[in-house]
């Protein structure tokens, strides 16, 4: 078998190999990008290329890695079909060369199992994996094996620098001419908690610099960026955030539309299948995006409670303390303030349910929920004492009055104009209320079922559905009150959400 | 928002949901069942669903779980493409009413949850996680987690056999009525080692029963399955199993065919992709099977070697001891031997290139690589032994005659031309010899950096890939002379394994 013409034998160099035109599927299929080529097609066979290979797909000197599926017929010959996101990624044109290969080996991979079989990873591996996972090379599955493995054995604190460290350098970084650049982060875990759109109005009405970017919802039904995009566009460039922060001090943006810290979107839609959401990502999650976005100092609100994302004193203690060391490090200051996280914040569970009690807070709307009022009030506080404007002791009234005097409303408006003009909130066609089995006292409310709860009526991706919430812990009730309303895009959805509360009657505990 | 109005609205019953009309697409999507559906869809609308959606997919009381892509346009309206998986498990038939909706919860995943971090799984919770794996409801995505979380924290004996039982309970499971079935199992990890067609022919030449069910690879670049698959037909159903026995005591048959541990197959293709394969899954995974194929004794090959899966003979007999205490609560008596593990065994790796070795062992060929017959008779006689044909420390010599003597070979073509009938084996096209670098004696092979050679070159999913060995330790070479061959169906195939070995010179290291 083994002759001596074999040696012989003359091999293509890559970029000889047979080129395929383009043709735009207009296939949705998210971040996923996909190419379906014919399961005849001679590109398949002469590569080794079978259905669900990952594929490294070049046109033009661009190229994306991608999922390949074959297709017996409906495609012209020697035609690759993509999806929209592969389509986006290549700046592909219609009949442009295309070339499919064996993708290169992800030498990376190795750190993940030894990370599997608890080898700590250093600087370099860790690197070596975020810049994969940001290149998009990582499969679900192996996206997946990485984020379990770092939540099976915790990511320790050198660990978590080093993925703080390298997903900063795999994205870009703002910088600002400013001395201090502030910027805040919530914990998460407290449905309604959205504080950043009033904080960050509260700031900058002082003249202080807060270019804020956010994330959309991980495991709860509305994230800031997706509760700010009812009320504004927040899908800024790094140039639009350069303009609205230059010409109002101040923005709210998607912090996924700009190229900090680019693994972390990854990173976020698996931890958000798989519901998980670990301190060592969430401190490298958090940081690195503060570090990118050029910030100096930030005010870290973390809500305590025994149904919220941190449930004890202790936790809390010791998150803040890790975020303080960790951020040091990065050349950060940070204050970390515990809150409390017995209960949702405000009415709205939901993006624009939550929108309707921010700007009703900024507005001096008299029906505002205060407690959202007073949390924002709070973290603004001290983000004005860090920023030098309010003297210790002295940031929560000078927040307070910055909001009774309409001037954190009018820089409010100023940011949503310079990002592109006040939309109208929309509303859900299907609400249905939930009532009280039994007259009594409102004595426990259960975060994470609410959020579940909220998700299943279709919150985040249809912006208008979640919850209204109708009473608060301590509060009297009678015998079929309503305790809150599902808002719903969808009878589907509305059913969905419907199903889990009769299965989950003591989500609100009256007695 | 909330009036009294809403309580009133009534939500239709799930059956009333909105239909559509079936249609194949043709899609080749491996195990993945997809269903594609228009963006303006109805029902989509109606229900909720967006791009990448898990969706339940109904037609006729079937059912399956798919993941959704939308499709701008270039589907009818009103209709559902279905790929080939999802078309195959709803037995559907162009034109179908199909309904789709939100997937039920699955409430095994807080039990994934669980084990992530660090709480160990009972019997039950194990239990239904298994089912909905069985069932087809993880995703990829959570299906890592859980392979990945029991990798992080390794399955404990409990657990273990927890998982085994679970295998067990969502399979069908064949029984036999001779009072001794044999059985026979490899732990991998030693390209080449396909010992099992043999000793299954030997074992059956004695009249004893042997209903052999392989598997294909796992990490490796071949699976007994894989490599039987080219001498013959191993995709056998519960019902040809039977009858292959019946008529001649034994079958070599691929287990993913029969629905005996129907999860394995699921877990074993995310291994695959992940590279790994633990202790837990990998006890759970053989010993289910040997459950379910109603054997009674096994003999267990442990090969171990510096770069064979098991590296040491304390890590063998940690293993060994496990094997065999799970064994025994799942009523097998069981034997595992330590078999030498320092090189790949006979010439060829990869699906054809291995059925070549297995061939001329059987046919008593002068040229028949020593080490296959020679380990196969050893396995073949403990299994005389335990089926009590041979006299303790007499299986050896009994198994060695009856491959002598023809015996095996007569057999073997019994169960090949029961399991219907002989196949010509495929040689690859692309060959490529890789030379000595110098002259000398080859002091050490690296069986895992060749697998991935093998597999470079399109083993197994090309059968006639592989590589063909022209030496073996101690021998002594020329400089040019050649070490292996690297069979590839493709030139792409043969570059990329090219690459891989120009990188990685010491594979064969000769001093």
């Amino acid at each position: 078998m083994s002759s001596a013409a074999e040696s012989a034998e003359v091999l293509e160099a890559p970029d000889a190999a047979p080129k395929l035109k383009a043709m735009r599927l207009r296939l949705h299929a998210q971040h996923q990008s996909i190419v379906v080529m014919r399961t005849d097609c001679h590109v398949c066979r002469a590569e080794g290329l079978s259905q669900r290979s990952q594929v490294l797909v070049r046109v033009r000197g661009r190229e994306v890695q991608a999922l390949l599926y074959q297709l017996d017929d409906g495609l012209p010959p020697d035609t690759v079909a993509l999806s929209e996101e592969a389509w986006r990624r290549l700046a592909a044109q219609e009949g442009d060369e295309v070339q499919v290969t064996h993708p290169l080996i992800i030498e990376s991979l190795a750190n993940v199992r030894r990370r599997i079989y608890g080898h700590r990873l250093d600087d370099d591996a860790m690197l070596s994996i975020v810049k994969d996972v940001a290149a998009g090379r990582y499969s679900e599955v192996q996206l997946a094996a990485f984020l379990t493995a770092s939540a099976a054995l915790p990511l320790d604190e050198s660990e978590t620098l080093a993925l703080t460290k390298a997903m900063v350098a795999v994205g870009e970084r703002l910088v600002w001419s400013a001395p201090i650049v502030l910027d805040k982060h919530c914990i998460g875990g407290l449905p309604g908690n959205r504080t950043t759109p009033i904080v960050v109005a509260i700031v900058a009405a002082h003249g202080l610099i807060m270019p804020k970017t956010s994330s959309r919802a991980i495991t709860s039904p509305a994230g800031t960026a997706d509760t700010m995009e009812t009320i504004a566009p927040v899908t800024l460039s790094m140039a639009d955030m350069r303009r609205v922060v230059g010409e109002v001090g101040a923005c709210i943006a998607w912090g996924g539309a700009v190229q900090l810290s680019p693994a972390d979107e990854v990173f976020v839609r698996i931890e958000r299948e798989l519901d998980i959401d670990t301190e060592g990502q969430l401190i490298a999650s958090v940081l690195s995006k503060k570090v990118a976005a050029g910030a100096t100092h930030v005010v870290i609100d973390i809500p305590v409670g025994p149904t919220a994302k941190v449930r004890s004193a202790e936790a809390a203690a010791h998150l803040s303390q890790r975020l303080t060391r960790v951020g040091a490090q990065m050349g950060l200051t940070i204050i970390c303030l515990q809150t409390d996280g017995a209960q949702p914040v405000g009415r709205g569970i939901g993006p624009a349910l939550e929108a309707r009690d921010v700007l009703a807070v900024l507005q001096g709307d008299e029906s505002a929920p205060q407690d959202l009022a007073q949390r924002a009030s709070r973290l603004a506080g001290v983000a004005l004492e860090m920023g030098g404007v309010a003297t210790e002791g002295q940031g929560y009234a000078l927040a307070w009055e910055t909001l009774q005097n309409g001037r954190a409303w009018q820089k409010f408006q100023q940011i949503v104009q310079a990002q592109g003009g006040m939309r109208e909130l929309p509303l859900a066609p299907h609400l249905h209320s939930l009532e009280a089995p039994r007259a009594g006292r409102v004595v426990y409310i259960d975060n994470r079922r609410l959020a579940r709860l909220a998700k299943l009526a279709g919150a985040p991706e249809s912006k208008a559905a979640g919850l209204l919430m109708h009473v608060r812990l301590g509060d009297e009730v009678a015998r079929h009150q309503s305790l809150l309303t599902i808002h719903a895009q969808s009878a589907g959805e509305l059913s969905y959400a419907l199903a889990y509360w009769q299965g989950e009657a003591d989500i609100i505990k009256v007695i």
